[in-house]
């Protein structure tokens, strides 16, 4: 028997439709709402995204600033820029893409953002408020996994209080931008989680840990990491993995960090990669833009407050 | 064969005279250090925390501004008193006790405290870059439960790294000031690390938990929970609770979370309570302090430089 492979393209319309009705009460209330990008230099990845982004919010009617920035931009250049998006009353959430060249500093970059517009809890204030369980955003990529195990819970009728308290969440990478994030969500759901990271792999105990799993989160970013003999039966896995491969013919195409062919006819349900967790995190990103459009607004009126 | 009983206070008595030697150096450089503690009403821990620190502090020539405020005080009258201490100059670290009456909001307050001199990292800005892999300060408990282990590692002859890459620990309880800080820690040291909570005992699923632990770090706040079925002959137990339990002669006395009579004979070390991780916690207090004299100087600095 070959497991449900879990439909990322139809979650993903489905909350399309949600935010695209919150984007229409928005307007209806003359909230602006914005979504800034800044790319520095022109990685593969960044690029396809950017351009995913772009079709995504004119689809949404929702304004659109790509700010591109040359690969030899200084720190105080990228700074600048950013601080321009901070002061921009039509911009209400901004996304620095990744990786930026190695002169500059993740860190310093992420916390020039201004904590209401930081729509991927990149800033320290905003990770804090995250792993401290009232998170102002919830980053893209972990919330979209999550959403789409609640969706297929409820499409198969379990109830999702009783599948998570009963669980364990094995989450495999520890970036900050995923794997940690994806830790925390699974504590707000009171399910036990564990995380694991490379070493795991080097030591030869990868299996121990993800055999275990009831839901297999995979960030690694290591294409095919996740095989046949590290799930058990019934296991639900999602595949954040998102590796660029390039065949014989010279096409590029994406490739996640589980190995599909050996890994579906072994589980309960996985995403495909693509079409599982990418596009829901590409709407999950413009649902984070609305939000931002409210949290700007109430941060707006509450300075014009006398003090 | 029963296990070893890891001495909280002798490994408290090295970590004190380090920190004493680090305060010379702040004496000789001149860089002022102080602590304050701001108590709102008069919980017993709270009263038996503020009386320890006190005589730490006096030992190793600390000034300490112990704080009360009656229980009936407002949140901006608390505020205002967290603004004092944020502008005292001689004051290098603010630790507000816990718990606070139910009318004040420990959000509200924690965001009070100015992140350079938030010494148990409680402010959403600590707690992100905790978070995120970069502490500022390490929040003590958490702190002290894993200089408890690896000074243990050192004193069996075990390598730390070894160690660690090759461990799970185990976290019971998944509280903002321990359980979290604790998961995060074990990051840093490469361990595979599992969060359990409340749900798992209510599940009846502890155990299957608990048992597979190399490490078990239990900050449950529930007396006796984890108990010998609960854990393997090769694990570490670090008890991080401190439960007041008031026996049939009146007297108050504190016992942990882990029932020290049937889980000693059947692990490889443990700690006890008392005499484990609390007196490790109030040294590791005052470290912070003394780190934190160095972070306000250096900010002092940092701000009378031309703009």
């Amino acid at each position: 028997m070959s497991a449900q492979v879990i439909d990322g393209r139809a979650c993903a319309r489905a909350l399309k439709a949600s935010v695209a009705a919150d984007i229409e009460l928005l307007k209806e209330e003359r909230l602006p709402i914005g979504l800034a990008t800044v790319m520095v230099g022109d990685a593969y990845g960044s690029v396809a995204y950017e351009r995913r982004l772009r079709r995504l919010a004119a689809d949404l009617g929702v304004p659109y600033l790509p700010r591109r920035l040359p690969a030899t931009v200084s720190q105080a250049e990228l700074d600048d820029t950013i601080a321009e998006l901070n002061a921009a009353p039509d911009v209400s959430g901004i996304l620095v893409l990744r990786p930026l060249p190695p002169h500059l500093s993740e860190a310093v970059t992420f916390q020039a953002i201004h904590p209401a517009k930081d729509i991927e809890a990149v800033h320290p204030q905003n990770a804090g408020l995250l792993a401290l369980g009232v998170p102002r955003y919830v980053p893209s990529t972990a919330a979209s996994a999550y959403h789409l195990l609640d969706t297929w819970l409820d499409s198969v009728g379990e109830d999702r209080a009783d599948f998570y308290h009963r669980s364990l969440i094995v989450v495999v990478g520890r970036s900050n931008n995923v794997g940690k994030p994806a830790v925390s969500l699974g504590y707000d759901r009171q399910a036990a989680v564990e995380s694991i990271d490379e070493w795991a792999s080097h030591t030869g105990t990868l299996g121990r840990h993800t055999r275990r799993a009831d839901v297999l989160i995979v960030a690694a970013g290591r294409p095919g990491l996740i095989r046949a003999e590290h799930v058990n039966d019934h296991a639900v896995v999602i595949d954040v993995g998102i590796n660029p491969r390039t065949g014989p013919d010279g096409v590029t195409h994406m490739v996640g960090d589980v190995d599909h062919a050996t890994v579906a006819p072994r589980v309960r349900a996985l995403t495909p990669v693509p079409g599982g967790v990418g596009p829901v995190t590409d709407v999950w990103l413009l649902r984070n833009t609305a939000a931002a459009a409210r949290v700007n607004s109430a941060r707006l009126l509450s300075s014009q407050e006398p003090s």
